[in-house]
C-alpha cells in the first residue's frame, strides 16, 4: 500500500475526524489531531493503555503485542491498541473513557500563604506633545524623556517587538499611554483611555509538571490571583515518563522542536482561558514565571537533552534564565519575559526550588522534610544551621498516577480514590460518584495499605494465595475491587501481584531516598518534626494509609502537612516579588543535590524500603 | 482568465525560467524571482526604467502609460515596460542591460586611516574535565567555572541559541573549546581542535545603502580586513527612492515584512560570500555593525514607517540598537549580535554617523563641511568649539544615482562616467569602456558642468534653442552624447531639458543645505577649510566640473577631499572598538539636527541653488 495512502477515522464519543495514513498508527493519527490517548509507553505496544474499539471498518490484524495485553473476548469485541492498530479503510472508532486524558482533576490550589507583592514590572502612565516640524524627537525618545520628567526613570529602553507597536499606538491614543517598565525596559504600552483594570501588569505563573500543567494569572501590582486553571501535559502522547519523552526528543528528527511546540501551544490555550475566565487581554500579560524539573524546562526550552538521557546526568543549563516570551511563541505583551528560575542538580530542577520557596522550607528552625510526589519525586531535608539537601527519586515512577498499574488511571471520573477493605466487606469512593473504572493515586495507596493491614499481602508483598478472597488471573494471584457486573468498563477492576511489585519499587525508591538523606545529613528519625507533602497526589493521599503502607516513614515526632500545588504558588511568588526571586537563587545555590546512585548502600536500602512496614496491631 | 492561470516567462539573457501568474506583471514575476528589474517608481508605470522587449508569445496589450513613455517604433518592436505587461501565454522575454540591477560598480574602498582594534567580542581556550557521578555540574556552568578559573572571568552566561550548540559541541571536542565573550555572555563556541584561523571572532561591517550595500569582513581581534563585497540594494524593486519603499511598506499587507526579507537575505548572500572569499565558516561571525539612514535601519528591523512617511517625519527609534542576529534571521555565530548605531533626526541616520566617525570631522580643529550625497544627501558642518550641525537634504533625489534622467543608469558597463565637451568635439569614457547606453552620476555632473561651459545652456539651465548643437526631442530641446548608430543600445544617448531641471532640483537642494547650516552656525563661507565628499558617487566625481555646475560651491579656501564610502569604514571602526562606538554615541548626541524646510527662507535658498554659478571665464 502506498504511504501516502489515508482514510478518514472517525473518533467516538468525541465526534472528530482525522485522516490517518496506512503508515501510521491510530495512536500517531490521534495525536497528531491533538486527541491525547492515554499512553505510558509512548506508542511502543508495551503498556496498554490507549485501547480503542473498532466500531466499523477494516484495520490491520492484531498483532503479538495485543495478543498478550487483550484478552481473546476482549479481541472478540474489536477492543485494539491504538499504537499497534493501522487503517485499511475508512475507520469508526469508540475512545474508552479511561483512554482519553480530559476532564481530570486537575488540582492547583494550595494552603499556603501569601507574600507581599514587589514586582519587576511596573505601569505608569504619561501624556506627551506630538511631534512638530520643530520637535521630530523619535517616538521612543519623547516616551521615555516624559517618563523620566514625569517619574523620573532615566535610561529607558525598548526592543524591536515593543518598538513596533508603540509608534501607531502613540498616534492612535493620542499620546496618552500606559507604559509597562522592567527595570529600565518597556516592555508594553496600552492606550491610556481604557478602564483601570486594563491598565495593569498580570502576570502568569506555570508549573509545567510531566504530567499536568497547573496555573495561575496573577496581578503583579496586588498579587491577587485573577484565575486559575490546569491542563494535561500534552507530551505525554510521546511518552508517559521523562525519559521516554528526553528519548523522543533525541531520536526523532526535530523531535525536540516537536515536544517543545506541544507544549508551548498548551501553554497559550492555558492563558486564553485564564484571560478569559478574569475578562482581560493576554497583551496584559507582561511577565511569566514557569518552572518544572529539568527535562521539563529543557524541552520547554529546546535545550539539548541528549545528556540527560543517561548517567550522570547533566543538565545544559542549571541557573536561572530570562527567556523573551515572543521567543517561545507566548501570547503576551510584545516585550513579555519568561523567567524560569534555576536547577539544583540532575533532574531535581526549579519546580522543587518553587515549592521548597512556598512552603517556607528555607526559613524553618526545626527539621523539615519536604516530598514532591510526582513521575518523579523529589525530597528536600532542611537542617537548621546545616545545610539543605535534595534527593531525586528518579526511579518512583508513574506508578502513583496510576500508569504500570493494571487498572491504574489518572483521577478522572470513575476512579477510586478511597479504599477501606474490612474482614468482609470493601467500602470505595470513586471520583465523581461514578461507577469503578480504575484506581487513581490515592486510591491504589489505600489498597496497598489495607490489603496489607488485613493480612492479604504479606511484608514481602507476596499474596496469601490460601486466602479464599485472593483470586487467580493472567499473572498469578490477584483481588478484585469491583466485579465486572457492577464496574464502570464492564471488566473487573483488579490489583495484581505485578501491581503490589510496582507500588513496592516506587515505595522503595522514596524509601531510600529519605534514609539516605537522613543519614547524609547525620539526622536521626526522632529529630524530624515535621513532613511537608507538595504535589497534587499528595493532596489527595490518606497519609495513615500511606504510612501504613510504607510509603513514608512513621517519624515519632513528625506532623505531616499536605499543601498541594506549592510550585505553582513559588512560581508566583517568584512572579510577584523580586525578593521572592532572590530567595530561590539562594535556594538553589545553598541547596546540594544528592545523587542516590552513587551511594554504595542503595541498593539495600532501596530493597529494604520495598518491605511493607512491621504491621500496627 | 482564472487568477491562479499561470505561464512559463524565460528571461534572456539570463536564460531564468519563471512562473508568472495571470494577474501578476512581468515585473513583480521577475521580482519573485529574485530577478531585480531597475525600476524608480517601483512598478507604478511611471519611470519608463523596467524596459523589455517581448520576443515571443501573448501579453496584454500596452496601456496608456506604456504608449506615453515608449515610441511608436518602440511599441512595434515589441518593447514593452515590465510593469504594466502581462503574460497571456508562455514568453520568452528580453531584459536590455540597462534594466538589470546586475554587474554594477560597487564601490567599497575608502581613502581613511586605520584604527586600534579593542573588540567587544575576545576569544578564550580552555579545557575541562568531563562530568562524573560525582560532579553533575550543569555543562553552562562546568565551562563557566573553568573559564573563571583560567581567565578571572566572572559572572558568565549565555542565551538560548548558545546553550542549544554547547552541550553537544563540548562532548565533540572533548571539553575542549574556544569560546567566544562580549562582556558577560558567551556568544558562540567552537572546538578548540581546528586550526589557528578557526578559532578568531569576525565582524560583519555593512553599509546599508538605499542603492547599494557595501561590507567588510574584519579579524576583531587584529582589524584586519579579510574580504570585501557589494550587492545592490534587492529593496530597489520596490522604489528607487526612500519613500516609495516605506509607502510599499506601509500601503501592502506584509509589505514591511517582505522588505526586511529582501534585504536581510541580501545581506546573508553578502555574508556567505564574503566567508568563502575568506575561506572562513560564517558561524565565526560573532558581530555586525549596520549603518544606513533611519528609513533603511527601520525597515532592515521592521520597524514602524507611517510616521517617516509624512512631514515631520519622525523616526520610531533613534538610538542605537543591539539586536541577536538570529531574530533578523542572519547566519552568523547563535549568539551573535547587531549593532545598529544611533541616528541624528529625521532621515539622517546612523550612516551619517559613521561618515563623521570614519572622517574624524569631530576631532578637527579647523571648519569642515561633509557631504555624504547619495539618494539622500546628508550634510554636517563641524565648528570647533561651537557644535556639529547637520542637515537632512532629503530632496535631492536619486538624479545623480541615474534616475529620473532620460538617459541615466547606474555605473554599470556602457555607463558614460567621464563627458568634456569642447567647441567641436564630445569625448567620452564609458564603465567597462563599453558602447555607451546611458549616464551614470559623474557623467551626468560632467555633462552639466560642460553644457553650461560650453554655453549650451543658460544660468537658468535653459538650452540655447538657437545652438545648432542643440536638438529637439520629444520634451523640447535636447543634446545628443551618443547617436544611435554608435551606442549600445541602438538608441541615441541624450541629455533633455527635463534631465537639466532634475539635476538643479538636486543641487538646489544640495546648496540650500549648505547654506542654511553656515548661516545657522554664524560661519562665512570662507572660514570653510576642508570639504569632505563621501559616498561611492562622490569619490568618483569630477570636483571640478563639480564646483563648475554648482553642485559644490566654490568656498575659497577649502580642501575639497574624495574619502569613497566613510560609512561602512565608520561601520569597520565601530565593530573592532569599543571606543569607537562610545565615540559614535557621543556624535549622535552632540550633533543637533537641522530640519530644512522649517527655515523660513528655505524656499529661496533652493530656487538660487538651482542656477548654474557665475561662469568663470
Amino acid at each position: 500500500m502506498a504511504e501516502n495512502t489515508s482514510f478518514e477515522v472517525q473518533f467516538q464519543p468525541i465526534g472528530k475526524r482525522v485522516a490517518a495514513r496506512a503508515d501510521e498508527s491510530l495512536f500517531e493519527a490521534a495525536r497528531e489531531s491533538g486527541i491525547d490517548l492515554s499512553s505510558a509507553c509512548g506508542g511502543e505496544g508495551s503498556c496498554g493503555q490507549c485501547r480503542i474499539v473498532v466500531l466499523s471498518g477494516e484495520t490491520t490484524p492484531p498483532n503479538l503485542d495485543e495478543e498478550f495485553i487483550l484478552t481473546e473476548l476482549e479481541l472478540q469485541q474489536r477492543e485494539r491498541l491504538a499504537c499497534c492498530t493501522y487503517a485499511r479503510s475508512a475507520l469508526t472508532v469508540q475512545i474508552p473513557r479511561d483512554s482519553l486524558l480530559t476532564g481530570q482533576r486537575l488540582q492547583v490550589a494550595a494552603d499556603l500563604h501569601e507574600i507581599d507583592p514587589d514586582p519587576l514590572v511596573r505601569a505608569f502612565t504619561v501624556e506627551m506633545a506630538p511631534p512638530t516640524l520643530e520637535d521630530v524627537r523619535p517616538d521612543l525618545t519623547r516616551l521615555a524623556d516624559a517618563l523620566q520628567e514625569r517619574y523620573g526613570l532615566r535610561d529607558l529602553f525598548a526592543g524591536p517587538p515593543v518598538m513596533r507597536v508603540l509608534s501607531p499606538l502613540l498616534r492612535e491614543s493620542n499620546w496618552h499611554v500606559t507604559v509597562f517598565v522592567r527595570d529600565r525596559e518597556i516592555v508594553a504600552a496600552r492606550g491610556a483611555g481604557g478602564s483601570a483594570g486594563e491598565q495593569r501588569p498580570l502576570g502568569f505563573a506555570v508549573d509545567l509538571g510531566t504530567t499536568k500543567l497547573a496555573a495561575y494569572l496573577v496581578d503583579l501590582e496586588s498579587g491577587a490571583d485573577l484565575a486559575s486553571a490546569g491542563a494535561p501535559n500534552p507530551q505525554i502522547g510521546y511518552g508517559e515518563d521523562v525519559i521516554s519523552r528526553l528519548n523522543h526528543a533525541v531520536r526523532h528528527p526535530d523531535g525536540g522542536k516537536t515536544l517543545a511546540g506541544r507544549v508551548r501551544e498548551s501553554l497559550n490555550e492555558l492563558l486564553h482561558e485564564l484571560a478569559g475566565q478574569a475578562d482581560v487581554d493576554t497583551a496584559q500579560v507582561v511577565e511569566a514565571c514557569i518552572v518544572g524539573n529539568t527535562a521539563m524546562t529543557h524541552l520547554l526550552l529546546e535545550l539539548p537533552v541528549q545528556q540527560l538521557t543517561r548517567s550522570p546526568y547533566v543538565a545544559a543549563v542549571g541557573t536561572a534564565l530570562t527567556v523573551p516570551a515572543v521567543d517561545l511563541g507566548l501570547d503576551m505583551a510584545p516585550g513579555a519575559y519568561v523567567y524560569v528560575p534555576p536547577c539544583i542538580g540532575g533532574f531535581v530542577g526549579a519546580d522543587h526550588v518553587a515549592m521548597i520557596l512556598a512552603s517556607d522550607l528555607d526559613h524553618r528552625d526545626k527539621v523539615v522534610l519536604g516530598v514532591d510526589i510526582g513521575t518523579n519525586t523529589e525530597i528536600a531535608l532542611h537542617k537548621p544551621g546545616v545545610a539543605f539537601l535534595t534527593a531525586a527519586s528518579c526511579a518512583s515512577g508513574p506508578a502513583f498516577e496510576g500508569a504500570h498499574i493494571s487498572d491504574g488511571m489518572r483521577a478522572a471520573a470513575g476512579a477510586i480514590e478511597k479504599v477501606r477493605i474490612t474482614v468482609d466487606s470493601i467500602a470505595l469512593t470513586t471520583v465523581g460518584d461514578m461507577p469503578a473504572v480504575g484506581l487513581c493515586g490515592s486510591g491504589i495507596v489505600d489498597v496497598a495499605a489495607q490489603l496489607f493491614e488485613a493480612g492479604l499481602i504479606n511484608e514481602r508483598g507476596r499474596f496469601d494465595k490460601d486466602n479464599p478472597r485472593v483470586g487467580s488471573g493472567r499473572f498469578g494471584p490477584e483481588f478484585c475491587l469491583v466485579p465486572a457486573r457492577s464496574s464502570g468498563s464492564g471488566r473487573d477492576v483488579v490489583i495484581t501481584q505485578k501491581d503490589v511489585n510496582e507500588i513496592q519499587l516506587a515505595k522503595g525508591a522514596i524509601n531510600a531516598g529519605l534514609q539516605i538523606l537522613l543519614e547524609a545529613t547525620n539526622t536521626d528519625p526522632e529529630e524530624v518534626e515535621e513532613v511537608i507533602i507538595a504535589g497534587a497526589f499528595g493532596s489527595f493521599l490518606d497519609v495513615k494509609n500511606a504510612i501504613a503502607m510504607g510509603l513514608f516513614p512513621d517519624l515519632p515526632r513528625a506532623q505531616y502537612r499536605q499543601v498541594g500545588n506549592a510550585a505553582v504558588i513559588g512560581a508566583k511568588w517568584m512572579l510577584i516579588s523580586r525578593a521572592a526571586r532572590e530567595r530561590a537563587e539562594a535556594i538553589a545555590r545553598s541547596t546540594s543535590y544528592n545523587e542516590l546512585t552513587t551511594y554504595p548502600k542503595f541498593g539495600r536500602k532501596f530493597a529494604l524500603g520495598m518491605l511493607f512496614p512491621h504491621r500496627r496491631r
